[in-house]
């Protein structure tokens, strides 16, 4: 919340289902300007994980995306149930069934937003290392292909164009930043 | 377009004015799930700009976020209107109405996407060089702050969780990227 905030005079939901939610909320600007309507995506939370087996390779998923009509190269995650104990909870759930792949290891990195300008999701971003695979259970409509990228080579690969999905490209980029403050304040704790 | 591509046996458009449209496709996918229906938001291309001043430093905009009610540091860019020549006219054109900025040094860099599981939306990433300041022309309702980043510190800063805006921290670090083997390649044209 900020000064800047907007005020909304009147809210109401256009478009509800099972799979969608779309409000319009008519609104005032603190300059007195009217938005009306101003469309909200009232979109779910989401957990995705960032996480790497034994050999530090990391876990990537290739994936029909129906808009676009292409194969995408994301991060494993999905929608943060209302069974999930927590963000955490969702990711290693949403890594065993899109991957099979297990963690002992999951740490909460960041909390970003997809698309903070039409959207109200929200995107927590797990790390899970040391994860052993195992056998995954996609939803029936899912194609997963599993793509192992060594940790070295994540960077250059995100940052490539090889990953579409300018959202996922951002969570690695974060997810690299923080395992490696991670892993130096480990290795201070140990001096 | 892929072999494992959805067929679409029925689409009717759901919700669509001025400001949005959302498709609802029913599909069955290669291995003879029904997914009915698929919701697509029919969304609009978009252009946004990595600009840098002739101090190096990335011109960036601080701006109200309705969905989230947040404060959000973003990259500036929008809409590719049906007017703009190219994307890079339309990312020069929105440097130039949210914040004055405007370049004779225009390069097209990435073709991305915000959320290609839901979305149509494609976004062109479009750097721009030696910038100068100049009077903005915002849009009524925007009210955009300038924030003027230096280049050695914008990676860090796009991956500490302060741009909260994930495919803006994706767009960001493949910018980046893209102007370090840009400038190699210049470096290695003079040798």
């Amino acid at each position: 919340m900020t000064d800047r905030a907007w005020t909304v005079t009147t809210s109401r939901h256009v478009l509800q289902d099972r799979w969608i939610s779309v409000r319009a909320d008519d609104c005032v600007t603190p300059a007195g300007v009217s938005v009306a309507p101003f469309y909200v995506m009232e979109s779910p939370v989401l957990a995705h994980v960032l996480a790497f087996d034994t050999d530090d390779r990391a876990i990537l998923v290739r994936q029909y995306r129906h808009p676009l009509r292409i194969l995408s190269l994301e991060l494993p995650g999905g929608i943060v149930d209302a069974e999930d104990a927590d963000p955490v909870a969702a990711a290693e759930r949403e890594l065993r069934e899109e991957t099979g792949y297990t963690s002992g290891h999951l740490d909460h990195l960041a909390t970003l937003a997809p698309n903070p300008g039409r959207s109200t999701s929200l995107i927590h971003l797990v790390l899970a290392r040391r994860v052993m695979p195992g056998m995954a259970t996609p939803e029936p409509s899912e194609d997963i292909e599993i793509v192992l990228v060594p940790r070295a080579e994540l960077a250059a690969l995100a940052c490539s164009g090889a990953i579409v999905n300018a959202a996922h490209v951002g969570l690695i980029m974060v997810g690299l930043a923080r395992m490696t403050a991670l892993e130096d304040s480990s290795l201070a704790t140990l001096k």
